[in-house]
């Protein structure tokens, strides 16, 4: 295991000092590093609040910020984060509008959000994001896992909650743009969870994942190394037949890395899916590249498809100032 | 060699295909691939136009846009781009305000940029960054090595063209912001020419390269694995007794990820900086931290440092609309 890392035990302390300096303008750490929040408050706005293991940077605190997210609660390296961290998180950004969690759909997540929601003493409403159609029950999952779709969610309603929509319309939009978002991945290498020191899981040589999480749990089946042009038909194809969307469909086109994939090859990647999306008369009008929901150092690459109509658009579309995704503002 | 690539041949023209494809609200690519250029240009403004070889994604192609350069153009992996190139871009994006060269000290790069501004036929001028301090001369150079801290002039005279500076006034501009920036790397896994099937140097289980370059080429030496603050401490060290900015400098911190570097890492890194800079007596009041300026998949970081004054920040902080870059726009 080689990484740039003084102890295991203090991985994620040090990088969200790091993380919290660098970015000291539009965020500030709370309490013991439960949560980080914020800088300048919306009163009234309904508060938008992720979070989830660590080790998926820049998901889900470089999202933190106008247009996106309010405050995101960071565990342990692949852990949920505590009931505590969401309900000292919410106490800090609620100004009055409400709560509105987002959770990837894993147990612990949805377990540890639900205590948090409960405990919390205010309104709250949550919306679990269930992506990934490479399998219907997986390792930490009942039902479909929460992947790189997500931010997109965070990304839409965070636009629909900076101009006062309130919490109700918030949750029915987030459960919206989850319906029509899908997701599918694959894995080249495995990744390493610093505190165990060895790959989470083993490919050989001539070997992929596909439809990995991005926990590296297994997927769909272990098959032989492929072209990316045969990855992208898998992975589009999967995506296609789950998401059915008509002719003429216009969407988001997200490619992302999982964190030890170079920019190069995802772009290569935008333009295999397009060559899918070309021939099934499907348009991609809005494009996201890079490594945005990461699983460490593993290598491999997501893509999403969101189906836009004109409000999807304009909620994409519309300013965010966040660590990871800035526009317009 | 795991990739997510078709043919090691096309890799480049489907990547740059894909990259066109995600960005073409802010970009053109030339005939035959020869170049990215800006979409929508602004005449009278002086051009600028970069490039070298491919693999340091997104170096220089996502730096195309508003507030930045105005063309890039891309060679093949790790090979300088032909003089044509260069020559055919100028003639693409040349308004009548000239065109200035950045040029990393690269032998192959200096001496094709060179011809091609000879041959150009019209007004050229050139700014050669040469930032890394670990070795004199190196595998490809002579002099230093220019790296990441490219990024950084490009955007300061990016912006200072922007307001209509003219060519004189930026080449000064770009010599000076190179001599206040200086950078050195760390290996910990070697990269893949994707053309050459192997890794290009070979590290053992517990060793890293210190001041490697970014195409792998040798540092100062080969050490054992060490703490990511000795790591920092060694880089800092190296750049701060070179650059020896005042007590109380304000400084620009770049913490680059090579290609396979996650970010919980490199925010990490930052951690460490920070408290090296604050021991000196430095601030650091701009933050970059990302892969900004890659060496295909190799594993490792480089930080960079840059001098800033009040006109420096203003130039930082001008807006600027690339695919890789974006604030303000």
């Amino acid at each position: 295991m080689k990484m740039l890392i003084n102890r295991t035990d203090s991985l994620l302390e040090e990088s969200l000092d790091g993380f919290a300096a660098a970015h000291s303008d539009i965020l500030l750490l709370g309490t013991e590093r439960k949560f980080v929040r914020r800088r300048a408050l919306k009163p009234g706005k309904v508060a938008l609040i992720s979070g989830g293991g660590s080790g998926h940077e820049p998901l889900h605190a470089g999202y933190v910020g106008l247009g996106m997210l309010d405050a995101a609660c960071p565990g342990q390296v692949f852990t949920s984060p505590t009931p505590d961290q969401m309900i000292e998180a919410a106490e800090a950004v609620d100004t009055g509008g409400g709560v509105l969690f987002i959770v990837k759909n894993y147990e612990g997540d949805v377990m540890n959000f639900t205590m948090a929601a409960e405990m919390a003493g205010r309104e709250v409403a949550s919306v679990v994001t269930d992506d990934d159609v490479a399998v219907e029950n997986s390792t930490y999952t009942t039902g479909r896992r929460g992947v790189a779709g997500t931010l997109i969610v965070e990304k839409m309603i965070g636009a629909a909650a900076e101009t006062g929509t309130p919490l109700a319309a918030l949750k029915t939009l987030g459960d919206d743009v989850n319906r029509r978002t899908r997701s599918m991945g694959v894995a080249l290498l495995p990744c390493t969870v610093p505190a165990a020191g060895r790959p989470n899981f083993a490919l050989a040589e001539d070997e992929m994942e596909m439809g990995v999480g991005i926990h590296g749990e297994p997927g769909r089946r272990r098959v032989a190394l492929a072209s990316a042009d045969a990855i992208a038909d898998e992975l589009l194809g999967a995506i296609l037949k789950d998401l059915a969307p008509g002719q003429g469909s216009e969407v988001l086109l997200l490619v992302n890395g999982f964190g030890a994939t170079p920019l190069i090859q995802l772009y290569l990647m935008v333009n295999s899916a397009r060559r899918i999306l070309d021939g099934a008369g499907i348009t991609a009008t809005r494009f996201l590249t890079g490594s945005y929901v990461t699983a460490l150092d593993m290598a491999g690459a997501s893509v999403t498809l969101s189906v836009l109509d004109d409000r999807a658009k304009a909620l994409w579309d519309a300013p965010v100032h966040t660590a990871a995704l800035r526009w317009g503002a």
